[in-house]
């Protein structure tokens, strides 16, 4: 188990971050271009292929053993009314994932993936951030690390998902720190304009109460601990060579937390989809991806990443099945 | 077995169809909208799985039988080097669908689809649709009508493909005919400039050659044997309220035909993909579908709409598996 107990050591964690096997990219790379089919006929299955082959270290692969992480917290935001459901629905949703019957658990059982839940301190919700830090330097270590230690080391992909009253203002307050500019917020979970309002004020005030600094320092002070567990959980995927599908709007902005420390810290990562959250797309945009699905999904859960093991599956089936021109006799045009 | 010997037969075949169950249409309604999940959380997933279950006769149904049905013809115009690929490629690749190198056997395994292959009278190309039409209407009601019974009536979901040399010239040349207007006309396996002018030329001089008329007519003059038996698979699917994912380009063209005959024809499919191939985002649009998938495929073979299964069974194991509120004892917000 590892305990990463500072940010400094978060940091050299990310800095010695291992890079895809070039060697198993360039078999890939090659086998494509056998393939019975057009050059480029497949898109984007293509790329996704040859990219997933580099970190799994094996020029022909297939994803056997997915993983879907989700992570819960509180958030002391929430007390604000930034939010259309009460803060109780964390709980009472954790539940519902323990049970079974939420959007998760049908499609992490769709994806044949195995499916954990942690709940982060529930009773103890995070710092008010209009206030100062939600979290101290302690409490966003204890959180990183959780999700970190959950990656299981024998998965050969990984989802993180989230469930937080309140985390779509924690996430909207870490991109306007990070990228700054416009306004990044939205209706979360559905609030009316009054909401939202409120959204877009508490966000002015955390940032007012909480300066700019770096990407490790925002996810502590506007983060929460279920935003810090997906973080630890992205990170230690890469040290495991484990390739993520990020999902939506809360998870890009932990992921973000990662790049902005870390050139390159998201390099095993690609976009299960765009968001119907607000900025999502644009948060995209700063993080360099593009989506593998537009479905006007906004749930959270790691449920629009979920979906997206399909289409890496699909493409891994294609580039690992497929017959080549010489295999199967057919003319290469 | 259905045998449809004329046009007229067809044309009362289509204005025939049956309506969706709007019973069990009201009652996925009335089920999603008590999911535990924010109303619209799931974006078009939730409209995905009331639409199915409209078709399926069933508020909470699940797909357990895809079909996927891959029609092979070959084309007249291929002599006048409107492809990449030489007309041999055809046969070559229904040799390949059979032997399960292609990318469809991969996609159609990873669904759970039965798949079967249907090589339309290879060995006689259709006419060369710049002299008169490219089929009899013997032929046409012929290929038509092999589709229309190739749907397995214990099939709950069908995807139709094609393989046939030439055949973007074809579907190019029917929607041409159908939508007039702007250049239909796209790279298809990935013909270059030369190849693209030819085309352009070859998609004229069968319009010159071939009165603009009826779908039916229209797919009859510039069609071939693998478009006409998608449009009667399409068809004949509709007849046992099957719902379809239509595929790409070709796909779609075979399906204009039957919107062009009977409005509504097309209210049971939805659009599996948006290819890479010219013009058919324009396309979809004329269809009124908005596609499930944007990845840059342009393979045909049905690989688009196979891999959007996925996306539908997704959708449905939400629609289907998910808790209530009321089961969950979630606050409702």
């Amino acid at each position: 188990m590892t305990d990463l107990t500072s940010l400094t050591a978060i940091r050299a964690a990310l800095a010695a971050a291992p890079a895809a096997d070039t060697a198993a990219r360039a078999g890939a790379t090659d086998r494509n271009g056998q393939l019975t089919k057009p050059p480029g006929a497949l898109g984007r299955l293509e790329d996704l292929a040859i990219w997933y082959a580099g970190w799994a270290g094996d020029a022909r692969p297939r994803i056997a053993a997915p993983q879907v992480l989700v992570f819960a917290g509180n958030h002391g935001v929430a007390a604000r009314g930034v939010s259309a459901f009460p803060p109780e629905v964390t709980m009472q949703m954790v539940a519902n994932f323990r049970a079974g019957g939420a959007a998760i658990n049908q499609l992490s059982d769709f994806a044949g993936a195995q499916m954990q839940v942690h709940a982060l301190d529930l009773d103890t919700p995070t710092a008010d951030f209009t206030q100062g830090p939600a979290m101290t330097g302690a409490e966003v270590c204890a959180a990183f690390t959780t999700g970190w230690n959950a990656v299981d080391r024998n998965a050969d992909l990984l989802v993180t998902g989230e469930m937080g009253i309140g985390n779509t203002t924690s996430a909207a307050a870490i991109v306007t720190a990070l990228l700054g500019g416009d306004d990044w917020t939205g209706r979360g979970t559905g609030v009316d304009d009054a909401g939202l309002a409120r959204k877009q004020a508490v966000i002015a005030a955390g940032l007012a109460a909480n300066p700019k600094r770096s990407g490790l320092e925002v996810l502590a002070a506007l983060g929460g601990r279920e935003v810090a567990a997906m973080a630890g959980a992205i990170a230690g995927a890469r040290a495991l060579r484990i390739p993520v599908i990020l999902d939506g709007f809360i998870c890009c902005a932990a992921a973000l937390c990662l790049q902005a420390e870390e050139a390159g810290a998201l390099d095993h990562c690609v976009a299960g989809h765009l968001s119907a959250e607000g900025a999502h797309a644009r948060m995209l945009e700063a993080l360099g991806k593009q989506p593998l699905l537009s479905l006007g999904l906004r749930l959270g859960e790691g449920s629009g990443a979920a979906l997206a093991i399909q289409v890496l599956k699909g493409a891994l089936a294609c580039h690992s099945g497929m017959a080549t021109f010489a295999e199967a006799g057919v003319a290469a045009g």
